[in-house]
């Protein structure tokens, strides 16, 4: 059954159930706001053959992963979820079930955080196109923002980088990952098709009241995200300790350049004081790791044992263009 | 110049001058929320092709249009405008020109009504997509919703229906219009292309303090608007009085089918008490009218001199599918 067979109406009314009771179904979606709680909001477009393809993701990881890239841009600010809307453009010779499949994917992410669809849109398109904005609620005294980087401080990530690189190539190359076990190549296509937000570091952050903080998600890889984190705050870094997930390390003799620029590992890339850094790491366990550390001048170094590599020149991060 | 010339942080750079200052360039945006406020969300998607062309609309117009629809929509459920996010997928041979174009018509509509863009994503594709979400904020005991319409209240349209529809049809047949006066053809193609969302109803609404209220916009047409009134409350209707624009008169003979299904004129429709309907009507002038009345049964009737109408089985309003 396609779309064109059940027209708009009858693909609303499948679609409605898997969104928050009482929010569609008017012009807009009414929320109450947690009191003393600044508004956060992310958008992301995801497109077919750009960001995702029908070879290596099924219609209902394509909603988990579109899911999860907003709540972990949630999570990058500090800001506990409150739901999203999904702009959905596609062709009227879809499947029905592909639809359904997609907004199974969302939900089953969304509700693994307590959150949830609160609204939408749905058109005709040639390309199939997946807007999604994501709201939540933060403690402005609490926000992490990009630009707040200090020298001296500690560079952590929250979880291993290059997985989600990895479990791509095991999809599009299957007989790359032969000498890997199974479960190394089910932890690698996990972390590809089902990542998961770090919305769980945001209680240790305010438990650890950190006198200052910077941060964002490493959706378009860990470099990227150093990169970004220093270029707005001002400030340099060395990269001195590329934490690597041994079934990473099985799959690819140096994998080292996944782990920088792989991307959507949806991982926190934080920069904080030291102590409190050490701490944060402590608790996350899993691949968390202080990855280095900001530096007074501005330039980026990857400090090796065989000497410094200068990572703006050596590296490039994922542009959309 | 196109996009593959400057790539994704080019154009970034020249996008960031037409959004509010301090809001983009992080994970997500930060908004403060008024105080004891509800939080509305609304998202429209608009599609190359399907909801616009080159051959009717300018990038200018396109934008103004989109910001206009999610403004309307905001209006429709009684809230103001705190800003919005635009998701915007084209292919990398889009003139650089014709992006700044497009955002500076939304930001010249978001401005008239003191908002603006706070955050976005690029992407490509190879169909130019606008997904919008406009973020609004409401005294919940003043929020409209559809399904709150009760049986014996006036039915209000605030201004002209198928003005948009008849500058359309100026654009797509210019011969259409030989007959009619440059006031005539400029008032009608301005309706098309620069729409007024009717953020200016909502003080008067607040000042009437109407014991009850329902409402939503009539992008997808006055009947539309009516009809889904009707049915999310229980109660039927009966449309006595279609106010017709002198301009749109004088380009069509029998203009009423544009009146009831053209579309896209984005005035709000509203049902309430008589009483109050008569005062508002009387103070938003030029066009708004009681179009008619709620009834205790469920069919929807077009009351004429030549006798009665089922408007759900004489007419179809617009289906994106």
């Amino acid at each position: 059954m396609q779309i064109k067979d059940i027209g708009e109406a009858g693909l609303l009314q499948r679609i409605f159930p898997f969104c928050l009771e009482g929010t569609v179904g008017d012009d807009g979606a009414i929320l109450q706001m947690p009191p003393d709680r600044s508004l956060v909001v992310t958008t992301d477009v995801l497109v077919d053959k750009v960001h995702f393809s029908d070879r290596t993701t099924s219609p209902a990881d394509i909603g988990w992963r579109a899911a999860a890239a907003n709540l972990s841009d949630l999570a990058a600010m500090g800001a506990t979820p409150l739901g999203i809307t999904v702009g959905l453009s596609l062709p009227e010779t879809t499947e029905v079930a592909w639809v359904e499949e997609l907004y199974g994917g969302l939900r089953d992410c969304l509700s693994q955080y307590q959150t949830g669809i609160i609204g939408g849109d749905l058109c005709r398109s040639n390309t199939i196109t997946v807007a999604i904005t994501a709201l939540g609620a933060v403690d402005p005294a609490q926000a992490i923002r990009r630009d707040r980087a200090q020298a001296g401080g500690a560079i952590v990530a929250t979880g291993d980088h290059g997985k989600s690189r990895g479990g791509l190539e095991l999809l599009l190359n299957p007989d790359s990952g032969k000498s890997l076990s199974e479960v190394d190549r089910q932890t690698l296509i996990l972390a590809h098709q089902r990542p998961l937000p770090r919305l769980d570091v945001l209680p240790i952050l305010r438990e650890l009241r950190s006198p200052w903080i910077a941060g964002m998600d490493s959706s378009d890889g860990l470099l990227d995200a150093i990169s970004q984190i220093c270029r707005a705050s001002g400030v340099g870094a060395i990269v001195e300790n590329l934490p690597i997930a041994p079934a990473l390390s099985r799959l690819r003799a140096d994998p080292q350049d996944w782990v920088l620029t792989g991307g959507e590992d949806f991982e926190l890339v934080l920069c904080l004081p030291m102590d409190i850094a050490r701490i944060l790491v402590d608790r996350l366990g899993e691949g968390a790791a202080i990855v280095g550390y900001t530096t007074a001048d501005r330039s980026l170094i990857w400090r090796r044992a065989d000497g410094d590599i200068d990572l703006e020149r050596g590296y490039r991060s994922f542009q959309h263009f």
